[in-house]
């Protein structure tokens, strides 16, 4: 991880010399509003750990998805399939609550209807484009029937800006949980996290996941588990590479957004969502299970206008993914019962 | 239509000496709720013609899905594919208002929770399973700001029951129109519809469409168009089938449920919503295209343990989808500048 830092450290540099336009403030922002146009926005709820976060691109941007865990809570995604005719979203809405989370998407139509930002109906009729998904936090606190709403979706779209992401404890990560493969007892905290890669050509590709997983979190640049199922005693890493050879392993959920200043087509988002999917695979172990609600949405705001090489764009998509997620077991605080990896020192 | 008329009352009849158990009531109903355990229920909002219907299976039902149309409103299809986790749903919510509709399936989760029925995330958290599709009437009225919500899911839920399902302008088909393919001054009338088949053999194929389509409404038994585009002067049909040759062709969306109560899998239900389709294509000119939200959702209640045939369920379903599609055409009722069937005599 170290040595990827650097590598994005010396981009960095790279970068503030040859983009000229952007301000030095947004060059410092390696998250995923570093790409012009995104906002995000949490709302965090404070009766249960759980919340929403949204990521906002009111101009719209081109989007695709991969929905590639078996245990999917999720909205207005088969208007992402590349033969389907809406061709923009204005909103991607992300929370915990599983099913019932869903519910935080219709705050974020609200939102955007009221400055009349979506697909025009008809030529006139606004009709708000925001696919989502949701993570299970449920069984987190103690009172399960406390979940994310409608208004948790409009207080997150109030509260989206172009700042850096918060990380952590927070939205749609509140709630957010790693290590379940010995079961909850055993488990840690996770949440949100995001990243972003700069290319000296002015490409950004970024990243923001939702950490919740069954498996460990692994930082692919050391091959070490960072945080994840906990010895029998609580106090060290088990390593679920090792438990999955001698027992069960179980269940959840990440959910993620990637976002690029490229111009692509809803067919080339589809495979960069696709090819993201390899961070999950890379940093979570065991990822895509039964149980996994595994989500990647892909948003191109098309500021670049030059040709993107697909590949390329979904190389750097995977990384920032993995690092996203890295440092969303990273920047996770402890709740009851579940240390987080800053604990475990 | 007549021949099939005739058909399904000689079915009927076998029927009637072959299922000791079923009551002479439940044997008249050829709707959806022809198929013991599935309840409808219809909210029909007053303020401007829109609505929802709620298909409630309350001891669950396995189910697939098969989205056509390529301008889909939709939620909780992904856990539908073959390969996920969940098996069975607990209720279809179907509405119109577009992506904004897709809130009365909220009410129908609230109805479900409170009754404790759906999945049991980590053995006793209850998460109802309600997939959700939603048709546009934004345009139909003149306020589109009105649009089903979560009380309307709610309410169509509370009002659901087993006798024989309304048809016509009721619920998800209320403001439900056809034949706009010369624009929306020559559109016409239609809703929801419902057809049951009984085989000899106990097995119950059912369906339950709410149509709302750019194509016409034809009849499969004679060729001729129910509903449809209207001439220049309003007072005849056109036929969507020689505009198109000659004229544009525009949009939006059928959602349609079928019901069996055969023992069938996932992946066996997605063939069976796979040919269900046959029915739009066969029913409806033209269908599946580019504005149409073309959704059905296929459900089998498992209550016939003997091995079922996809084909022949899928080829009756396509049949009873059709069925429908007359009937939604030939039920509905006409609105202020939307003619139905009926009035063109």
């Amino acid at each position: 991880m170290q040595s990827v830092r650097l590598i994005r450290r010396a981009i960095l540099t790279f970068a503030l010399l040859s983009a000229a336009l952007d301000t030095r403030a947004q060059q410092a922002n390696l998250t995923l509003t570093a790409v012009p146009g995104i906002k995000v926005g949490h709302h965090t709820i404070t009766e249960r750990p759980t919340g929403c976060t949204v990521i906002l691109v009111e101009a719209g941007a081109t989007a695709g998805v991969d929905v590639r865990g078996a245990a999917p809570a999720s909205a207005e995604t088969d208007l992402l399939k590349p033969v389907n005719l809406v061709q923009q979203v204005y909103a991607i809405s992300l929370s915990g609550g599983s099913a019932f989370g869903l519910d935080s998407r219709s705050g974020v139509m609200r939102y955007l209807d009221e400055k009349n930002i979506g697909f025009k109906a008809y030529g006139s009729i606004n009709v708000p484009i925001v696919p989502a998904a949701s993570l299970i936090d449920l069984n987190i606190g103690t009172n399960p029937r406390i979940r994310p709403t409608a208004e948790c979706g409009y207080r997150a779209a109030q509260a989206a800006s172009t700042a850096p992401v918060v990380e952590g404890n927070v939205g749609a990560g509140t709630g957010a949980t790693v290590g379940k493969s010995a079961g909850s007892g055993r488990a840690m905290k996770a949440g949100i996290g995001s990243a972003a890669i700069r290319m000296p050509d002015g490409l950004i590709v970024a990243a923001l996941v939702a950490v919740n997983a069954a498996g460990d979190v692994i930082d692919p640049a050391t091959g070490k588990v960072i945080a994840g199922v906990r010895t029998a005693d609580g106090r060290a890493l088990a390593d679920a590479r090792a438990l999955l050879t001698s027992g069960a392993i179980k269940q959840p959920a990440r959910l993620g957004v990637v976002a690029t200043n490229a111009t692509l087509t809803k067919t080339q988002l589809t495979k960069v969502a696709e090819m993201a999917h390899d961070g999950f695979a890379r940093a979570i172990f065991p990822s895509h299970t039964m149980g996994d609600g595994d989500t990647i949405f892909a948003l191109a705001t098309g500021a670049q206008s030059a040709p993107a090489d697909v590949s390329r764009v979904g190389a750097l998509a995977a990384q920032v993914v993995a690092d996203a997620i890295v440092r969303a077991a990273r920047q996770a605080t402890s709740i009851p019962g579940y240390p987080a990896a800053r604990d475990l020192k």
